[in-house]
């Protein structure tokens, strides 16, 4: 039986990585993009506040199973690539984390408050 | 011809407002709840960083008159006194703007830099 989750994370943008940053992810590679859904990831967005630097990501899991999802992100050599460019340009809010492939995990998750489906 | 638009946004809570906020968002009014929906609104979500005590909301409007949704969100006396009460707990990010009836917003908008559908 697929289960929905809702996920919210955060992170700090090096204010010199910008530009880089938005050049990149209006050119995502194929593969990444791929992984994603395969993931059984949708509706995922990242938005940028100017003023605090902090990029702001949504996304939308539908599945059976979480974790095994997640580790096939982090087995495609792709994606790891492409972590190590993004985390490069990223200051992560968790403590302790050393990079995306961390079980502790780069962005930040956050508590939903509310939902209205 | 409806467009899809996903809208993200920031606001400050005042850290003596949490639990009320948690609170009267779990329990959200149906009047409000209804006229989301009727503004062709879906989900719609609000995340807690209780670092920065900033919320994050998102949503994906689809339709074919964002202005005219927006103006009936404004008209709906429920509506109004539920952002009386929300807005009260809140610290807008938005300079000079006076609450979420305010043409300017109470949250403040931020630029969507990655989507992946």
């Amino acid at each position: 039986m697929p289960e929905t989750r809702r996920i919210g994370q955060i992170i700090r943008l090096k204010p010199e990585c910008l530009q880089a940053y938005k050049d990149c992810h209006a050119a995502a590679w194929p593969a990444v993009l791929k992984q994603i859904k395969d993931c059984n990831i949708s509706d995922y967005s990242i938005y940028f506040d100017d003023r605090s630097y902090t990029l702001f990501a949504t996304m939308k899991w539908t599945g059976t199973d979480f974790e095994a999802d997640m580790e096939s992100m982090k087995a495609n050599p792709e994606v790891r690539r492409w972590w190590e460019m993004t985390d490069s340009m990223q200051e992560t809010l968790v403590d302790g984390s050393t990079g995306s492939t961390d079980s502790k995990g780069w962005w930040k998750d956050l508590e939903e408050v509310f939902r209205c489906e």
